[in-house]
């Protein structure tokens, strides 16, 4: 029995040392790890390492721990490498979901030839599972499931199940099709078992089952299957035949996925860069949101160009000017990310709509006349200057006012038009609160001081 | 059977009017939705429409919507206005662990209220989950489960799990412990079923299962979910006793909570902002971190107000150092949510940690560069001021640098002194390179230009 597992240096350079000493002592060290472990060890070792682990290893618990690689370790690389055998064994070994997901990520010619060493079943479930795109249910699904005709009786189906899951190490739910493979509904293996004897499938069957489309995009799928709390959901096609299921382990790896999306894309950053990428898909993935920020800086600095000459009548305004756009950027930033995350979670109405963006011109207001109070006092007793306090006070609570409208309005706007609303990141909202936070406290030191 | 489930207004207006229409009507309506189904719908009818509904349906319907009902949308206040019978039944329905998440948000007063009602072992489970930490492993168990003992055969074991599983509409792993309870490791049904007649539990038994403790953190328990594609894991207490158990689904909000307190912590907005919070919440929330971002601000403007001699004479030096500052905000947004997100999701080695800083620079090194370059070109035909183009072009590369190695940096070393990461705000970060950008577009002006 084990608890929690966490990685730390003495496992690593244990297995490291293994590798050096040779196969029996390597063999006896990787007895403590299960799979998923090694999975985990393999992104702190070389690739000659862990190539050295994989050839080790039987291909039953080889393929399991390149199936829990995390892609961005590259466990098509790594597979690609193997000797062709060991290579085919593994695959063959693979659940035919795993095996897509990382054969997709090798070349045309690469992945010709793994398939054409596999035998003609898995070779034509995985070219059929390649066909589907990567972020929908085909692309998710398996093919590997239990199914029984729905004119079984109770003893016929648990001899059904019990041969079909022969091959597999895991199922939840029992899928059920009429003679021409049509999906009719699902039913769990306790409802048989505590069935009376002489019951049929037909009887048993749960026929409201939710169900999706090969082409139904991931985040979709993982909604339902979280809403329901299903472990797994059936794929149909157009004719109602069953394909495959998604699992809601598949799940959790694509609700991880997307939440990291949200969190670059709010902060301009590229979705398709890697966590652990190198920097020049860094640089490619960061650079065109910096330059687009770059126009919009400009186009904010010269609202500050325009009012040079009271600029350097108060020069003490270029200083207050930095802290209104600032605040201004930060506040919008807040409105930003609980907008955000709240249409990524829910679905709001036209009334939820206007109400958020009318919280945040409240809470703009409040933040804004509080932040606003604290600058006046400075500029009153620093700067011996009350009107001038008056302009910065102004300044802090409309420019704060902006940042909770935009804050909350762009991203619902977008959400509206059909765009995803992340994009309205940090960098794009920030325009609005440098050019008007600039306005005001310039326009308004213009109008009040000179 | 049904395809995917999103709420219109459609939905919505049917059921309003329904509701008005009379109770005949609404049965008939409700009929078409799925429990979980009209929880979202709760999100959108007003609070004495819900209760007309709750009150309409059996408890047994009403005991899933309530448990279903999205914790902003407070079914702890829905529930506690129901007449005391009606509540009852419904609490009594309700698995335990969804009870004590529902009534934990009550008052004491109230809490006590409803559990005086309940029988005794309804009463006293609830009562003992209560003292569990909400977001622990014991906060998020339920005790209701299935378990055998290790000396029974097959037959008496499926005869113990028809039993036990009566009251249960799910169970996806069959636990097994000896006759002092101490908990021995897992079974499932399909291998029970598949064994031979005369199987004893004990040959069938997976003891190497993965379990927690009552107090393990529920982001610890979330990770091992999802590492090892558990549907459920076991809670056992210090004598290796079985308290009870962790299920996925449970798992799939807790990963969806945290990775909103990631977004919203990143963003400088309070973990305990509620997503749909009124604005006395959100005020509340993000004042605080504004009243820090302005002294941030303040000790930034204070570098500016440093260098006004420099700004009065060459004043094109008060918009420039704006995009200086605001460019550097924008890189170091992008450096900290790459790094608090795989942080979030990856273990990091000293070495790993290191060669992120190192990515880090050289990508501020190339952006600041390319950047930096756009603006010299600007400096050299507009202002017709290549020296000025100079000091900007070393200004921007800098903070750029400067905000890889923060942005990368504060957060690794937040989390090795055991801080959570995600504090290291965007406010925190931007604080660097305001200041730095400041001191370094105005301190190489002072030098290089006057």
């Amino acid at each position: 029995m084990q608890s929690s597992f966490e990685i730390d240096k003495s496992d690593v350079l244990k297995v490291k040392n293994a590798v050096l000493a040779g196969d029996e002592t390597l063999k006896t060290v990787l007895k403590d790890y299960h799979a998923s472990e090694i999975a985990i060890l393999f992104e702190r070792l070389d690739k000659s390492e862990q190539q050295h682990i994989i050839n080790l290893l039987p291909a039953e618990i080889a393929s399991e721990i390149i199936s829990e690689m995390d892609e961005e370790s590259h466990p098509e690389d790594l597979l690609f490498k193997l000797h062709p055998d060991k290579r085919t064994e593994i695959v063959e070994e693979l659940d035919y979901d795993d095996a897509t997901d990382i054969i997709s990520q090798l070349e045309d010619h690469e992945q010709k030839e793994i398939l054409e060493d596999l035998n003609e079943e898995d070779a034509s479930n995985i070219r059929n599972l390649l066909t589907y795109d990567e972020k929908t249910a085909g692309g998710l699904m398996n093919t590997d499931l239990i199914c029984v005709n729905i004119n079984l009786t109770k003893k016929d189906a648990i001899d059904e199940i019990i041969r079909q899951s022969e091959e597999m190490e895991e199922f939840y739910t029992i899928y059920v099709v009429d003679d021409n493979e049509v999906f009719k509904g699902i039913v769990s293996l306790k409802d048989i078992i505590k069935a009376k004897h002489n019951a049929q499938i037909t009887e048993l069957v749960k026929i409201d089952a939710v169900y999706v489309h090969p082409d139904t995009d991931q985040e979709e799928v993982a909604n339902l299957i979280s809403q329901y709390n299903l472990t797994s959901i059936p794929v149909i096609d157009e004719h109602q035949k069953l394909l495959g299921r998604v699992t809601f382990d598949d799940v959790i790896d694509v609700m991880e996925a997307e939440s990291t999306e949200d969190i670059l894309k709010i902060s301009g950053v590229s979705e398709d860069e890697e966590l652990s990428g190198n920097w020049v898909e860094a640089v490619k993935s960061r650079l065109p949101w910096l330059v687009i920020n770059l126009g919009t800086a400009f186009l904010a600095s010269s609202v500050v160009r325009y009012f040079d000459p009271t600029i350097k009548l108060i020069p003490s305004l270029a200083a207050y000017m930095t802290i209104i756009a600032g605040m201004g950027g930060n506040a919008a930033t807040q409105a930003l990310a609980v907008t955000v995350r709240r249409i990524s979670l829910y679905d709001l109405s036209d009334k939820q709509s206007y109400r958020t963006v009318l919280k945040e011109f409240t809470v703009g207001l409040i933040n804004g006349a509080a932040n606003g109070l604290i600058v006046f006092l400075f500029a009153y007793f620093f700067d011996g200057n009350p009107m001038l306090g008056l302009v910065i006070f102004l300044a802090m609570t409309g420019n704060l006012v902006i940042a909770g409208i935009t804050g909350a309005g762009i991203p619902l706007i977008l959400k509206r038009v059909g765009i995803d609303p992340a994009i309205a990141s940090s960098i794009i909202i920030t325009t609005f609160t440098d050019v008007f936070g600039f306005m005001l406290i310039l326009g308004l030191a213009s109008k009040l001081l000179l």
